[in-house]
């Protein structure tokens, strides 16, 4: 893949995963599974809570899912028939414990516990003005800003408490909660991030980020989690509420290009199925004079296939990754994250010597992956490689969940396709058009608009980003990017 | 680790360590050689926090110092000319690295560090208090609680805001914060807990527990702070002020008798030399028939050779104590615990056979121990065991620091001398009298009284206790215990 | 970790990966990097020894390259111009530390390292013979029989001692020691095992076990060793010389069809391009009435690519391989097996609903995996499933290096072709025949006959088997197998 | 205490403690609890293997047993009713775990564990003779010898090959070795190390290093193994045997002096008495002009406690020990030592200000350790420190167990008293005299001479040091030293 993503030490947002089942044995063990699924959103860290008979119990720890419940008595020791669980996307700079989810507190009245998949654009401002009233804070994480908004609601009851809170945070959030009586899973009022609600055979209810982790753990697709909605999980089955009515859908488009699982559907549209149908409209709107169509595995998999469909080239297997991840000992950065992918992915000489290639890639953030992979190419006997990338070009930084804050190190967004071309040894680089990424995804929605976000594309942020707007100011006046809501729609 | 749900009232307290450092390169490693004198105050965990260049940074872990920074690296990166420190003691049922201390906030506007020996008596009104103005507490310690309460004030400075929060808190406290502009000392209004200040060659200042961690840093002793002071330590050098002028000076006698190090004194009086003292006292007032006198090593050994050299008798090392630590793997308790005196001590047959022994020991709080002990005096040979106490009989629990919080388990509450000394199986048992305890610390001081707090052997308690008064609400009915400033005067 | 009594025989073999250099600064690093590109072909344990001028050391330990030198001070600590590495493959019961390799032994007057891949048939003769002249074995591993050997000869020379002790030893194996004066590198008779020959840009020589360790490092492919050769890296370059002219090609053909990475060449033949003309010629020999064609990835990946170029059928991908690893929690060994399925692969829904699906895989060993798989697809939607093996049917054991050393799990073994379709639960099954596989592989060599081992398809073993071969005596009387280098030429 | 063994990187020999039961249930935590009480002969390691039913199984690993043995599990899974266990002396340059004891060796025709406390003076010589033979060795200690030697033994039984390898060896060693049907235990013929037998309450054997394990595990003292005894213990009970009749008593000064603990006898000589008459001796032949006496804590307590009395002067306690152990993290290796003794032990100013001290140590190797004490009391306050060590000059190596195997760091064997004195910066220094230690220890038995070893102090070593020879060759040649079974007689 050839997204790193770009990290800063002040940066608080994060691409995670979550999941929560209320109402079925080894809820833990359950829970277990289902992030497995989702491991690919957060690898940094993992925590599960369990709850065994209305008293929650917590395990976390840094690290994959098998590094933290290594020891399996971790696991036994999370009795009871709910459970609430995360895995934690790395930031730089963030790496404490504390830092690890799900948050949990004791009140000397109840416990809560709390998963948050996304980013809160106002955390700045809500969180100064909760110090201000002498909150104190544990961790760096946005996502304890709830749990403060909640405790100081005046409402009488735990629900509208949360509406409450709900109502005063913006950005793009999929958030779980778990008291001793139930399940809380409340959605931004954009839809930014992917949230779904399963069934398990015994009717007991998950509510989870992607749908492959709902197939993981046996579970049924129930519905979609709608924009706005607060819906709770508990002995009395589920109810859907809303905290907001003030609601478009703007889907996150990269959960469709890069996040989400090919084997997960978003809003009845299948991940892979997408992505082979971006690579097709690529073939269209960007053919190559080429002998082969080669794909980064595996993040562009989907895409060269239907690449390589709709182009009518052999899509061959020129380049493999190796399945095992070690760390290089190299000291300068450079050089290291060169052999940082050569330890990742090998080129086959015998498939590409001579060969005209079409690299189909699924984006370019830095651009260093591209150039060291086209290298990697070259050396391998490749003749030409003509680079097609299966997303429009990224301009713009995200601020709904993904850790891209800045443009600073975005390639598209400082030079032209011509220098990018030159910067990664390219014989040719095409990108696929917003147009042709919104048609391939297809989204069919009852609302307005396409239901996608494409803002990184195009600058046409859906909502106002709050205290990161300064960054933006300037181009805002010139109309290069927008605030809107309506303009997803 | 698995956090507990919320926690009962009498395990928040504790006994600790504490230490800091302003003005001295390389203060964390200072910070971890004082810490290591004070190890014997608290073996569950350790932190440090440094303050390089007005960024905080800390280090905390479960265990001793040796575990917790057994990687080199760990001090190392606490770099800076300033440094607070902590050992905390074993209580049940306590044992989230969340726990650990300094505690460390990070404002949007300043950082702090908080490390903490004492109990705060009214921690549990405080905390309701304070969740029902929504606060939220990430932590079942009381020490939370004193920056909650800095943080509310509406104070001008941060010095004001501290001495509010003192005001607010009662118990026992001996208190070291750190901001990036200083550290700040503060002892509660009846001094129960030890707190020195002392100076190093380069002029820096220290504040710690006891006087072995500044000997164990090659400081020297300036003073024992005094109850209610607030005292400065930064750029400019030490500022001694006071938060509170309603004070009286009641130090826990146990500190004399059990917790502190020998080698340390304590407002003037030497730790040895008082125990020493306790024996030869305990001699006088109890002597007996017997061929030799035996220590309890570690604890009893000062106040043995008090006894041996009072009473004439021969002082014999018939118990000598394992060095080493190791757990035990019998699973019923009863055997357990005797296994694991066992494992911690053995008799010498070739000195006890035959012999009429004195078993001195320092107090006596289950009996089990004794029990155990005296068995396996007897099975090397001993013909009689005449054990004598370098204390009075252990009746009523600790509010300010200890953590016995409940007569339940303390033998002499719920035994008369005789029930006990059948108990034990002892041939004889005798204890120190309170006026004996008080004569041979002989303590000096301008105030009124004695200086001490004595309240576990004669229930004067010198303060109220507050959220623990209904536990004792009978017996100060009956006058059997009093709360009362005067007491101890 | 506990050493285990006495080994079964036929839990002694194993599959490796080996990697030597000689003359290249940072040898040991090097030697990471390029066991990090074998990783595949051992996952239990993996070591390295360096050698500092003249004196060899070593670090190794249990489970994958990225927990054994998690420390990166191990990696720092093996200094030197030339290095050993090896990683150990999982065989059940073989746990050990002391079974990692490379060994090493340190004699009065010289050090050894030695590490091996493959398989001794005549171990237990040999290691029964040496114990009885007073041999004394620290591991159970095969490999320490060598060491024994080499010590006992009574030849002048290293190299001679060396050659003395090969010709002892049968089976196959691929192996390299290091002394302080040089690197050994010595292949089997029959060349069951892959072993290559290459050069890094500043002349210095490697040996390993396939050529994707070669790219991995930066170097050239010089040659593969040959059957019966001992070739000498050292200070002068490198020396090529036989301990044996008595020798055959009979390459490991499941090398091709699954062990070696895709992106290694073996004997001149790309693995890749092997196993997607394996997947070609199956789709002549075994054409389904179908609508796609899915991959199980990874391994089936490049014979799914040429089935599907073959057949003119789609190549959609219908399951897609979880990258992140983690164990299950469920006891009953059954029930794991599916869970342990089910959280390493996925199947897609929108692309297999209502779909003929040709599942192509590349072998069937017990049968589970295959049933597993094939439920998944169907419970996806899939409306038949014909399972193509782009290998014949495993019908018996192999006993020169890869695990598999008793017929009784071989489904094949026991169950006819249709048997086996039901069991798996698969609406057809075909297996690719014999002679196709040899024809994909299209081994060009000099020598007599196809240059393959297909033993475990047909039962014509290329060498006797020694030890081994009570258990195949009644299969030999009635000539279904056969013990006879010819056989395969 | 005042020794840091000298250590050097090809030092093979080693202080150890060994402990074996046959006929317990549990046997392995019987085991355990036996180790613990031997834990000051070895810190660096400790494995236990038990017998299970015929089968043995291992565990062991570097550090303390607490360590070690952390995961009771691992206790757990050592099932059976007969065990051996070894604790390992820390030695530099030997740290692999392969060199942690008991080895275990596995044949095809049985099992043997072995446990070795001591010193093997020809193996060296052995060792050479064996590689020439082609044995393989894989550790660095010399225990792997005795294995060798059994099994090249062409005798009939197990213990006819072990009484032959018995006579092969040199040097001090208790041996215990088990197979799955007995333990077997072995003392040298000069009985330097000591070695006993206990009975446990149900009538099964125990073997340890001291009666201080013995009465750890609730055994009664049955007898010390003789020089060149070979007793085996096994389900028909114990049987006394010998491999030899040509037998000294020779027993190490050092475990009366330093090693053994105060609690255990040796011959019938508890240690602690020993050690307090060496004080009253001391005191007796070299008094001092002071006013208190002062111990070393731990090893010096006895014989302070013998000075004391019978000097008349107060046993005052000036120095205390911290119970735990922290590393130091200083760089340059004087303060590091320096920084290690204050990190251990604390002067006590109030009881040394303006008091001539009477510093009473067991001995004195390098004196740097008694400097950096001296300083400690001086800057106290001590007005004089006279020191007086309860031993004589250590002026000659040891090579029958204990790590000093050359003269070159020994103090006293390149410095005169006086010398002496001035570098530890004492007022006064005075050792106890040779016939003043043989004296004060006072061992009873039937044989010749005094039944000790005090070669350390008087070059008098009653056997030969074979291999080590050399380095002592000039001074036998002048007399100074001499190698004669019959002189300790």
């Amino acid at each position: 893949m050839a997204i790193e993503p770009l990290k800063s030490a002040n940066s608080l947002n994060e691409e995670c995963g979550i999941f929560g089942v209320w109402g079925m044995p080894n809820a833990a063990e359950l829970t277990f599974y289902g992030l497995h699924a989702l491991q690919h959103r957060g690898q940094e860290g993992t925590g599960i809570v369990a709850n065994n008979h209305g008293h929650l119990w917590q395990e976390r720890g840094l690290g994959l899912l098998s590094t933290v419940f290594e020891d399996p008595q971790k696991l036994k020791n999370l009795k009871g028939n709910a459970a609430l669980g995360h895995v934690r996307y790395a930031t730089a700079g963030s790496g404490g414990v504390e830092n690890i989810q799900p948050f949990m507190v004791n009140f000397n009245d109840m416990q809560v516990a709390l998963a948050h998949n996304g980013n809160i654009t106002n955390a700045k401002t809500l969180r100064k003005e909760l110090e201000d009233k002498g909150a104190i804070f544990q961790s760096s994480s946005d996502t304890e800003i709830l749990l403060h908004l909640i405790r100081r609601s005046k409402k009488a009851t735990f629900v509208e408490q949360l509406k409450e809170a709900l109502n005063q945070i913006h950005g793009g959030f999929a958030v779980l909660l778990m008291t001793p009586d139930g399940i809380y899973a409340a959605l931004d009022p954009h839809g930014y991030r992917p949230f779904v609600i399963g069934q398990l055979p015994n009717g007991a209810y998950v509510a989870t980020s992607e749908t492959a982790a709902l197939n993981a753990v046996g579970a049924r697709f129930v519905r979609d989690v709608q924009p706005g909605e607060l819906i709770t999980i508990n002995d009395q089955g589920m109810k859907i509420d809303h905290y907001t009515t003030d609601t478009t859908l703007n889907i996150d488009s990269m959960e469709y290009i890069y996040f989400a699982r090919p084997d997960s559907d978003i809003y009845g549209v299948n991940v892979h199925q997408a992505r082979k149908r971006m690579g097709e409209q690529l073939a269209k709107e960007a053919p190559a004079n080429a002998d082969i169509v080669v794909a980064v595995p595996n993040s562009s998999l989907s895409a060269t296939m239907g690449y390589a469909e709709a182009s009518g080239l052999p899509n061959e297997m020129g380049l493999i990754k190796n399945q095992y991840i070690a760390r290089t000992f190299i000291e300068p950065t450079q050089e290291r994250r060169e052999r940082a992918v050569r330890m990742k992915l090998s080129a086959i000489p015998s498939v590409l010597k001579g060969k005209r290639v079409v690299l189909v890639d699924d984006s370019i953030v830095r651009g260093t992956t591209s150039k060291y992979i086209i290298r990697m190419l070259r050396e391998a006997g490749a003749k030409e490689v003509h680079v097609r990338i299966a997303s429009p070009a990224f301009k713009y930084p995200s601020f709904y969940g993904i850790d891209m804050q800045t443009s600073k190190e975005l390639m598209a967004a400082n030079n032209s396709t011509e220098e990018m071309r030159k910067k990664i040894g390219a014989d040719s680089l095409q990108f696929l058009s917003t147009e042709g990424l919104v048609d391939s995804i297809g989204l069919q929605h009852a609302g307005k608009g396409n239901g996608l976000t494409t803002a990184y594309f195009d600058g046409h942020y859906p909502s106002p980003i709050y205290d990161y707007e300064p960054e933006l100011a300037a181009k805002e006046k010139t109309g290069e990017i927008t605030f809107d809501p309506e303009v997803g729609q």
